[in-house]
């Protein structure tokens, strides 16, 4: 898994755009020979980073109500972000979508887990990572802090992430997780991001932080919690833009 | 009725699906024989496990404004549970069907009332099975908990969930029940899923768990209340395909 | 006014399922004739009981932003009065109608004002009848209780419902009421019904009981108020398959 | 300005129907002869009173999302309102137009500024009227008031009604204001109606009752304020039915 | 940058209106020479001041999931502002855009931080101005207050002002602000505006303002945040009314 952090020294501030995507009924209408030039537009895209930007491609369909895949754009500059999201609705697969929902975020170094002000855990967190394997699902839940969180004294606010850093770190051999801050850019204060190969973990990862104080300042976000699936970018693509076989019968079909 | 707990020792952890689906206004009009195409077809996905996954299928037309039926997909893997829901979708009723919901939850092994921690309750509820003989409807109440629940001790947690057993067990012959958790993968927490004949007990039942402490920490699920009827999978199917007399009349209906 | 607490003795528990409906865009379009033709049919379904439920139709037409009509169906059996509103959905007029709400509620005898519990305000509870003539108006109420409520002994309950009866008491003379239970059914716990002639009454009721303790345990119960006119039913029909004059002038209109 | 309040002694319980419209996209096609037509009807109507009713039309289209105009329906009985409505949207205009929220509610005597209660704030209020000259801005503002405003004994809710009186009554002359009642009519508890040529002052009237107590028992009603102009019937008729200048030069457009 | 509090004295309350557009789907589908009629007039129309209004406009495309741009209207007399916005909306561009939000609100003259009342944070204010260059990034973010927050002392509520300025003060070389009141107006009680170059650095701001106590007055305003990207009047323009290379290969595409 590429992932920003892992890139040599990434520049401090990195900016996330989390456009979701929902498939619009005439999609599916699309004959079979527009859908390969749509899926062979979408993979060169998504395999080519555009100057400034790169981008993740995940599948929601069958796992959401309302959203078929989304992408996560990641970018030093967030106009090379939005041009990114803008030319990705300009192509053939972006034009069959409706963007339902867009999460921004940026990435910052940890604030309260550091050398200086939490060594030991800093120590442990940095001596720990994610050995689970190519990750089959990613799960993004975005949080809004209350401002009761915000009003505490920062030594407070640095001992509850210390507890949740506690109960967090024998989970993280199996998930993997990022961070991107939204204060002021987006109705969510967090866009806390995670991949794995073990869905029953990551619950009682979620459940074991709920037991914790911090989760008392969590209010709604404006968005939901996404769960996907992560594929090669030509298998997210072909999911997005094959018929299967039932499609085969249906072509004389009415409905 | 065929559950997982009744099906020999099952693996602890099972992923359940509940998509949601309304019929789209274009599926009534489709043609007599393009429906009975789409009701074998159906039909035979329903009735035939596919590799890993196993659906059962409810009605809820008639009793919900929005919903006309839902699935419960179950699978050892989500990944199979994501697939059987994407090829429904792919069927004719599928494709005549909008997706308006969906719950993900997973089943594990009680937590609170065990052998180990509440014996006694452990072994009444062992000997309580449902005897309400083939139950005619179903009830799905998705439920989250606040943090106060989270927040308390596991043993305050303990002595709520046997209050909550206690009141419940007198009903449990009439009202069979499982229970999905969900933290971390849907915005509830759990799901609580009824099949019942005696719809006057199971609202006793709710009544009775209103009065407990336990009910003050439930806080709105993101999802809504679901009441529906058990049928076949022929007749489900059935309800979903058929024109009734009254369509007879319409057929040179402007409207 | 027929209503089944009059029905000689009627079997303690009887469902009611309320469908809101909105009439179609395309409901407009429809021929002279063919409205004339839905009309009959529609009043000849409410007119004659089918086999284990019956109907009330009520207009909001002009008194409400997206309902024009509700129906009150009742059977002892809510497969009977799931087939009804499946039957009615299938008429001309239902396929011409959009659903937008459903409640459902179940009839129960009283709770807390009864002979042995409340002798005193259970007699005059039975003294008092409604006196108000052919009532024309109809007002839906549905209600949710908070978990304070239940969580209060039933004393505490008793003695709030107490002053509920004797603050509601000199109003039933120009006021009809009748409570459905819906926990564990529907998202509200009590749908509250009422017909009048004298609004203002009514008005000054509901204020009465804005005043007493057991207002502050009401919460939002995921259904909106209904307030609607009654009219036998030929009338309610002709009112929504009725073309008035206006209709008559915009027969070459383009819009 | 004519209002109920002013036409000589007026029968004290007046209904008031508020429904809101926005103009379908459709609309916007209608030849210019049909829009005559319409705009011939609607001001025929808004300016004949109908038996039993009258209204007023208000512009809120450039001022608000979802709104391009609303009535406000009066008359003594509630039926002549919502026949008056329903009347409103049987004409080209109102055919043209989307029906969006409706606010129902109806004015009665001062309750808590009484010479019996509060002489001197009676008084005061009556030597004050309205001298801003032809108002040009409408603005409706619906309140629910919390279940702790109900349960106050009535010498606590009127001190504060004396309190909101002192607050206002040096605006009254830039200000007009007129209150409706619609507890158990419509989700909201009151509808408070101004019209003025000062929007300033307003803004700095509404302050000023933001500051006093009565403000902490109001509670969100299920509407949305309203904000609109002020026109002649004609004019008011005009503005929806017309088209622009630019109009003209898009006639052989696509879009 | 252009403001209104630049161009000499202005009169000291300033009406805006920030409608916010989404482009329709219909709008893809127009030819080259219609959209390229339509920027010119669009153009034509944000260049030249009509009597009374000026605007601006600003592009979301890309950073938002439903609008694509908005405008910020100002005027003297808020009918002058209406008829803008009803001038835009008939323009070809604006036929082409589907109206989603509109706020409302007005400048004032500040009302805390005054010689008067805090003469050192208004000196320190007055002699801070913007030094971050042509912006590229706008922020909207809409806010109510609670009760809480208008009952406080007035002398209360300029102690927390001066605490907010306190904190804001350092930020506003590389971060232009302003302010406009909406009470009365719109849902909310405020608009804060703000324009810069360093969004990590607006970011920073944001989050020293949610940990003052100010930040617990805050409530829910009924619209949502704005990030978009400020542009010239003939680049914004261009990127609403451009057809990507992306739209050349898809000319002879079905979807």
């Amino acid at each position: 898994m590429e992932t920003a952090e892992r890139n040599g020294k990434p520049r401090p501030d990195r900016f996330a755009l989390i456009p979701v995507f929902r498939l619009k009924p005439e999609w599916r209408n699309a004959s079979s020979s527009f859908r390969d030039m749509a899926a062979d537009e979408a993979v060169r895209i998504l395999q080519n980073e555009t100057p400034g930007a790169a981008a993740n491609i995940y599948i929601t369909q069958g796992l959401n109500a309302s959203a078929d895949y989304f992408l996560r754009v990641r970018a030093y500059d967030l106009l090379d972000a939005q041009n990114y999201v803008k030319k990705w609705m300009g192509t053939k697969l972006g034009r069959g979508s409706e963007l339902i929902d867009m999460m921004i975020g940026v990435s910052k170094p940890r604030h309260y887990i550091t050398p200086e002000r939490s060594p030991h855990l800093d120590s442990q967190l940095n001596r720990t990572s994610y050995e689970g394997g190519r990750p089959g699902f990613v799960i993004v839940i975005p949080i809004k802090k209350s401002p009761k969180w915000w009003a505490m004294p920062e030594s407070a606010r640095l001992s509850e992430m210390e507890r949740h850093t506690h109960q967090s770190i024998s989970y993280l051999p199996s998930v993997h997780r990022e961070l991107y801050h939204c204060t002021g850019l987006d109705e969510a204060d967090f866009i806390t991001y995670f991949e794995t190969n073990d869905l029953m973990g990551f619950h009682e990862l979620v459940v074991a932080l709920a037991r914790i104080p911090e989760y008392e300042f969590q209010i709604p976000s404006g968005h939901n919690l996404l769960l996907g699936t992560i594929h090669s970018i030509p298998e997210a693509v072909q999911v997005l833009c094959d018929q299967d076989a039932a499609q085969q019968e249906r072509t004389a079909a009415p409905v």
